[in-house]
């Protein structure tokens, strides 16, 4: 008999992978888990276009699409502008990020500072998209789903899944009506909280317990092999929700001198700062995170989307540069990535990923079993 | 046949259970774990009539004794006196304690502050008392243990034990040639690195591995139930070191007010923060760890061990205070407890504790061998 989870989505193997390119998805999707194609930078034409190569690729085995709407942010709910947002941006904040790349030899004029946004229009037209296509699972990365999203999901019969770094959000999130919890650690890649996987999964099982519910929580955060996954699930998770260890496969965009930097990296050389979006997210140390708090003389970030408008063209730049081999740019570069980066020391496909995960997932089942008196 | 480390250490289920408390020590080795006294609080002739007591009552089982012997530290290898020390303590750190406890309400003489230090030489004499009982395991829980501890290890055929946060020091550990690694997660209690348990034990294995060592790596940190050990030992880890989880059962001799807040804390009511010894160490969140960086506004702490000499006078008046009830003081009060606090619910016999965590690991193993497939 298959878990419940596989009989749900239709997979072997509950193994999501998110990742922002769609030749990870459909790979991974092929290889018997389950694909997630994060949605939020593409417009919802471009959406569109990879979401209709998937279908091609899958041939009707299932996959999903993660967005970004954020409950709260600055402005929301007020009816803003781009240019009114960016005139939310200190002066003082400029200046210190122009600063920041002046001791790094590279200088990025004021009016670039300020792109970046989070629209909450932009999330109703992808969402729009993403329904339009065969989709499994509807994924919403930060905060409680917007009211629109839960209806689309039950409208399409599309299961609607959040992520949550602690307990509270995940009675919260059930409250809201989602069909799936994502209990994602501390050391995951990316947008997190403080609670580490090891803490977090079973303590979400246990609040969600407590008010009767038993929708599949699937464990996030460090997990890069098969045998965190068998230990999340012997913890009661239902499955794992895992994005950084893709980054490093073959068909990854991942720039080849930032493959480098990850394949180099310990679990130490990420850090959870708040520099690039506003909100703790874990990433690669840098000079540029090194430049926000909580590092030590760093700057306080600006709230969400403020920060990302300030950070991400700066570092759209950086990581053009450094990809050219400039010091100073390659000093400033990081990248969204989890703790588990020290344990990718390899760069394969994708599909191989999948099969080492489910073959040192039996292996550490058996390690278990073995583990018991007779 | 039983696991390899049941067989070395002679107990029935690997659970390893660190307190300052012998009654806690004494009721987990009878009830077929491994009891380990904290001893670097006790003066030696102390620790000798805490142990006398305990070889009374576990009857020829095994036990262990865990001592703090950093490595580094402000003054180590000079010839220092506690007041030499003292006088490395900066006036302004006294004044700012100062001011921090009278804004709650508190006094402390200036004199007060300087009192606890960490000596080596007191270090060297509880390992001479810990040695002449019928111990099992040495740990030390700071740094790599000096060449003396690891001597009268060998000597006396007591395995030395070492508490590692991070996959470099667990090498350089073995090259010391300790026999027993505790690989502790950022999620643990007192002193801990930033590397969460999920992350840090298949990184410890690896490393281990590539240097051709299999000495057992038990795994530390957030590990307050069977489950969390299933995930553990799925994960390679030979066993579990358990803190927390004894400061609420009936046996311990945590102060009643603490109880209450441990047992109404979540994981998030705890911090890493180096306020109180000088080293990052998790604790519960308070004005305290408030008045402390990394949180936002609060002052720098002094080095290892020059803040416990400002800070353990302190805090151990404001644990009288508010245990009498002072709101002041109940604001400030803290405690070394890791994130598993959020999952310790209820006072138990510390013997409840055990079989709980056997009946909780042998339905984790039985859910992960359900989740394969036929």
């Amino acid at each position: 008999m298959k878990p419940a989870i596989c009989e749900q989505f239709g997979i072997d193997f509950p193994l999501f992978a998110f990742s922002h390119c769609r030749d990870v998805v459909a790979a991974v999707t092929n290889a018997g888990g389950f694909g997630v194609l994060g949605g939020t930078a593409y417009t919802p034409a471009q959406l569109d276009q990879e979401l209709a190569w998937i279908d091609d690729q899958v041939g009707g085995k299932p996959y999903g699409v993660d967005l970004i709407v954020p409950a709260t942010y600055e402005g929301k709910g007020e009816k803003l502008t781009a240019d009114d947002l960016a005139g939310r941006i200190p002066q003082t904040a400029r200046d210190y990020v122009a600063e920041v790349l002046a001791a790094h030899g590279i200088e990025v004029e004021q009016a670039r500072m300020g792109g970046a946004s989070l629209s909450g229009n932009t999330g109703r037209e992808l969402l729009d998209v993403a329904m339009s296509h065969p989709i499994k699972l509807i994924a919403n990365a930060l905060g409680v789903p917007p009211d629109y999203m839960i209806e689309a999901g039950k409208r399409h019969g599309v299961p609607v899944a959040a992520l949550v770094g602690a307990k509270e959000h995940a009675v919260k999130q059930v409250h809201a009506g989602v069909d799936v919890i994502v209990a994602q650690g501390t050391e995951a890649g990316g947008h997190c909280g403080e609670v580490t996987t090891m803490v977090l999964i079973p303590e979400v099982l246990e609040a969600l317990a407590a008010i009767g519910s038993d929708i599949p929580v699937l464990a996030a955060g460090g997990i890069v092999t098969g045998r965190q996954m068998a230990a999340a699930v012997a913890m009661g998770a239902a499955g794992a929700w895992t994005g950084s260890v893709w980054l490093t496969t073959e068909e990854a965009e991942t720039a080849p001198h930032t493959v480098q930097k990850f394949l180099a990296a310990t679990s130490r050389d990420t850090i959870r700062s708040a520099g690039r979006t506003g909100k703790p997210a874990r990433q690669l140390k840098s000079d540029w995170t090194d430049a926000w708090l909580p590092q030590e003389g760093g700057q306080k970030p600006l709230p969400l989307p403020l920060q990302s408008m300030i950070a991400e063209p700066v570092i759209r730049r950086i990581d053009v540069l450094a990809a050219q081999g400039h010091p100073g740019a390659q000093a400033l570069a990081t990248y969204f990535v989890g703790q588990g980066v020290g344990l990718m020391n390899k760069v394969k496909p994708a599909r191989e990923v999948v099969r080492e995960f489910i073959e040192d997932y039996l292996a550490a089942a058996e390690r278990l079993t073995n583990s018991l008196p007779d």
